[in-house]
């Protein structure tokens, strides 16, 4: 096989350990959102997303069957930032009306970067000719940007309102 | 002032400090990517975002003079770990022809953390009251999306088509 066409598998292998590894964090993430979620909605909503987010690990697994790889995490610095920056808002805005605005907020730079990477991914794996694992990334892409969509819903209908209800 | 309300103040305000650190890290990378990239249409892609990019540093700004606040970024982590995942791939794709791919999945990372920040504030300045800071968010907002569309088009028709040139 041609040394270039190789260097795409990689950079496609290394993406797929990034996102591996970011999808098992979210995992982890996601019940210590639920519980410190305040309002029913949001707390529906990461519920509803921490079962996708399984079937999301689950198909990534089998991604790395298609490419006959061991599926393997490889630190992701981006998913470790943002949750990161989730965790002080956790911290910081406890007790506070406005703790599910920046609950929201993180959750849906969270989203985003998994667009940006489910998006890339199915791109390289049509070049690839990886037709099993286009489908399937696409299917999670698919996924993503509905949650996405739904956070919105409720950023701009509930909880912002919520955080003012003071005034 | 209700307390309540103050904190929904404070978070667009730490949240803003946040996408400014994160618009200036920016900044100082563009140059970067587009000295490293090999396609002339990736590398005029970044050109043309470098010049918009001090243009959302410049409405940042204007967006702290509408609360009163003197413009200041606060290290955001997100945006660390993404632009280090950009450096790291400049490093070890350096001479491959996969790494304007890998460029392009960094920048369209960089562009995605950029669209759910600036949706998450303008949602928040309209809450607010901010009427002319939405306006100068919403601004930025499409910007990015646009960046992010342009980005998709280059790497489904160029450079991943490069990246497989030997097969």
């Amino acid at each position: 096989m041609p040394k270039k066409a190789k260097q795409l598998d990689e950079l496609f292998h290394d993406t797929l350990k990034d996102i591996y590894f970011a999808e098992k964090k979210i995992l982890a993430t996601l019940p210590k959102m639920e519980k410190a979620a305040q309002s029913a909605d949001l707390k529906r909503a990461f519920a509803k997303h921490r079962g996708e987010t399984e079937d999301h690990v689950d198909r990534l697994e089998r991604v790395f069957k298609a490419i006959d790889k061991k599926p393997q995490g490889k630190t992701c610095d981006a998913i470790v930032g943002i949750t990161d920056e989730g965790a002080e808002i956790m911290k910081e805005y406890k007790g506070s009306p406005a703790l599910d605005a920046g609950l929201l907020a993180a959750a849906q730079a969270v989203e985003h970067y998994e667009i940006s990477r489910y998006g890339t991914m199915k791109t390289w794996a049509e070049e690839l000719g990886l037709q099993d694992a286009a489908r399937l990334l696409e299917q999670t892409l698919q996924e993503e940007k509905k949650t996405d969509e739904t956070l919105t819903q409720i950023a701009e209908s509930n909880v912002n309102r919520h955080a003012e209800a003071a005034e």
